[in-house]
């Protein structure tokens, strides 16, 4: 179909095309022109009819395509796993990330066995019908928001398929919840570290398309060093295994690797053989108080030089300190402007807090230690009663970028900047062993959309980000939102050398397009 | 140039060809005869001379091209980077697994600095030159052997470039000596801990190619855990960078974990930002004694049951607990036939050490624990001298399988059994950990040849692991010697996969050919 109007270009022949050829028309001028405007009309309106057959067509044609993709879905799967129910499909295609793309999906597929994911990448290769993958949806870079096409949820396969204590894996399907599955570990002695703040609502899947961290990273690594491999539908049905269940392997490529982080643009994981960890007990659990940003990296980077190895090293600055005093009725700023939350655990746990409590005290205007339990939890509570205390204040973007640990001082000092520059309410929360900073800008809810000042103001902390040899996601992905940043942060070469290895994998492009790269 | 042979072609010709047509030739059958024979023969001679001229054009050719080739290369390079001295070549072609490639190398290029390998690939792409990319040469697996091509040897490219106790990263070109990168780490309080056993002699750049692993593991994690991103020449000389500085990041897939590993298949690393730890000090050594290599694994797997992650878990099989007895003269079989050393390190040390002495006797025949660090040093001298007792009784082919941990003692016990079967000595040392087994065949030195007996207990080993779950190279690398086994574990879709990622990087095939895949 082409995409010029038809009209328009009868209506351009007629008035600048060629003259007549001598002595084949009227020879009146003026009659001539009546005439002309006659068949131009007349013209016009067939057109007119025409075009309105053709669009009525297209319709039509578009219709019945789009029918016979719902139900060569439909087919596809045993009954009760297809959807187009309207209210089904807008409870299945956006994300956390506030994103909302354009047009709806045609459906939704809940897949309960590898065989479902099968049938619909087979049905969706077959019809370049572009898929988008889904868990709990908790993501929050539009990864799983869906525009058209259909969506695939696996959240239904959510069996926990082996324990093993003796091999110290797991084998799980995607939908497992992430703290399901560490509390299953618990129940044997293990754990799985990896805890996004999502844990107790994300699924195993999600973390692995997004390689999701959390605040045990800094001693327990992010979710890729605890994949081992993976069983992945690819685009076209089959099923690949990648890795292996032993916890060393160098045989070939590391393709597990690049599936964690991929954001369902490779293939669909259907299952994943994890690491599990021998159970860290009894952690001891520090505050530190600090009078600027900057204090609390420094003793961050003096527990490394120490010999510790923090479980956790959360930071939190003196704006967020203060909404979350604000909120809970706390008086955490009366101690300090900053607060540096630090967690010690496994048997050398107490050996390290004494480390970790000397080198804090050094630096920190006042410092509290915890072995109970209850003591522990309080201090916690701060922590997770920081993005709720802002939540109170406004409409939230939560941003993650992450920086050389040496350089999250400078880039916490310039998010201030940023946002008063902008006239942003900027607040900042920290992985600080990690240099991953969470800047939250808060802005009016009342106002209809996200003020072009608040965009401007996360650019400028992506620049930072990248500026001072950092990234403009630490763990939460690119998604939709971050795309356009991507080739500044990965440069053209290595941006092209990615699109050249996703259509290895993908070669119509019908895995989460507009995704990821 | 064609495949069949000029002169056979002519006398196929001869004898079977077509009949002449009739009335045009001699009438006298017998006259007729002669006259051909004579007409074969002296095609024949001409043929043979033509022949002989081909093959010397084809040498002389060769060695024009040769010539230019080496030409190139001469002139890319600046002075004093390019030998073709066939002592220099002889010194510069082979590694340490034993295989010897038909075929010599026409000459060594030494990189010193980038320009220097952008202009080697520049030149071997251009005229599809095979490169094999060396670093100290101490590779197992064949992967730095080179038959033809040339050799690109990045030893020379042995500079810390930086240092970052606040960012806790180092960067570091190719050629650095592991132990020297670990050295100048400890000299500003932080370690670099891969070690694999080469450490001493072996580079940065060659432990990302194999991915390498070694003593510390087990808590440290193997190579790719330890490199944040790197800067690689592409086999059209284009500069990559993948990774990044901060220990976060998802933006992109995960080029660096594909890189590492992957033996200098998909480009050269030319330098590469590694992460820094704190230094573990005050270690505490334990030696545990048992009947059997069930018992120790046992004992490894109540290390983690009991919340203890050891910073090293060898294990030495009762015939090499004996050869190393024989070698040193030392009495480890007086305690126990199975010999398990455990190390803690870190502030938590001695709160762990306790926790696995524990462990460890109540499992273990005897069980000896040292914080001294010269009675330590002793009893890691046993673990240290398997080796080299084990080359006293023989030539050693040194195997690398890796298995789910609980598999660990039926694997070594099958190993046995595998000697016994096919009439092979084979020792057993494992990172026990990490379910990581060294199975050592030690053969006649005086046989010419390593027996077919021995290839084919090797055989059975491979197997073995891939029965298991396990893979066929735990950390030394696939090289050529483990080719063949590749598809076996891989399955031929993911085999199919790789060699197309392969092909990505590297369409015209240059970087180190048959190795790897």
């Amino acid at each position: 179909m082409s995409l010029e109007h038809p009209a328009a270009a009868v209506h351009a022949r007629t008035t600048t095309g060629p003259a007549a050829p001598e002595g084949t028309g009227p020879a009146d001028p003026a009659e001539a022109a009546v005439a002309e405007a006659a068949v131009v009309e007349a013209t016009e309106a067939k057109t007119a009819v025409v075009e309105a057959a053709v669009v009525e067509a297209a319709v039509v044609e578009a219709a019945v395509v789009e029918a016979a993709v719902v139900e060569a879905f439909a087919v596809a799967l045993p009954v009760g796993r297809w959807s187009t129910d309207p209210a089904v499909v807008d409870a299945h295609r956006l994300d956390r990330s506030g994103w909302i793309p354009t047009g709806r999906p045609l459906g939704v597929a809940f897949a309960r066995e590898v065989a479902d994911v099968q049938a619909v990448l087979r049905v969706a290769a077959a019809r370049r019908v572009p898929v988008t993958v889904r868990g709990a949806g908790t993501g929050l870079a539009g990864g799983a928001a869906a525009g058209g096409g259909i969506v695939l949820d696996v959240a239904g396969m959510d069996r926990i398929r082996e324990l093993s204590v003796e091999d110290g894996v797991a084998v799980v399907e995607p939908g497992v919840i992430t703290a399901d599955l560490d509390a299953a570990a618990r129940a044997v002695g293990l754990s799985y570290p990896p805890d996004p703040a999502s844990a107790a609502i994300s699924t195993i899947g999600g973390n692995i398309a997004t390689n999701a961290g959390g605040l045990h990273c800094a001693k327990y690594g992010v979710t890729r060093e605890s994949v081992l491999g993976l069983d992945v539908v690819l685009a076209d049905g089959e099923v690949l295994r990648t890795g292996r269940r032993s916890v060393k392997g160098v045989a070939g490529y590391d393709l597990t690797s690049l599936f964690v982080g991929s954001e369902g643009t490779l293939g669909v994981v259907v299952a994943a053989t994890v690491r599990l960890r021998p159970l860290a007990r009894d952690p001891v659990t520090l505050a530190g108080f600090f009078d600027t940003v900057g204090a609390a990296v420094d003793a961050v980077t003096a527990l490394g030089a120490a010999g510790v190895v923090p479980a956790v090293a959360e930071l939190l600055d003196a704006r967020t300190v203060r909404a979350v005093d604000a909120a809970t009725g706390s008086h955490l700023a009366a101690h300090g402007e900053v607060f540096l939350l630090v967690q010690t655990d496994g048997p050398g746990a107490a050996a390290e807090a004494d480390l970790a409590e000397a080198v804090l005290t050094a630096r920190a205007r006042r410092v509290r230690r915890s072995t109970d339990p209850a003591q522990a939890e309080a201090l916690f509570a701060a922590r997770r009663a920081a993005l709720p205390a802002l939540q109170r204040l406004g409409r939230v973007l939560i941003e993650d970028i992450a920086v050389p640990r040496g350089a999250l001082a400078r880039a916490a000092a310039r998010v201030t900047e940023i946002g008063a520059a902008h006239g942003v309410d900027i607040f900042t929360m920290a992985h600080a062993a990690d240099g991953n900073l969470h800047p939250i800008i808060v802005v009016d809810p009342t106002e209809p959309e996200i003020p072009p000042r608040a965009w401007a103001a996360a650019e400028e902390i992506f620049a930072l980000a990248l500026d001072l040899g950092g990234t403009v996601t630490g763990e939460h992905g690119v998604g939709v939102l971050k795309r356009r940043w991507l080739a500044a942060e990965l440069g053209p070469r290595a941006h092209d050398l990615q699109h050249r290895l996703r259509a290895v994998f993908d070669p119509a492009g019908i895995l989460n397009p507009g995704r990821a790269l």
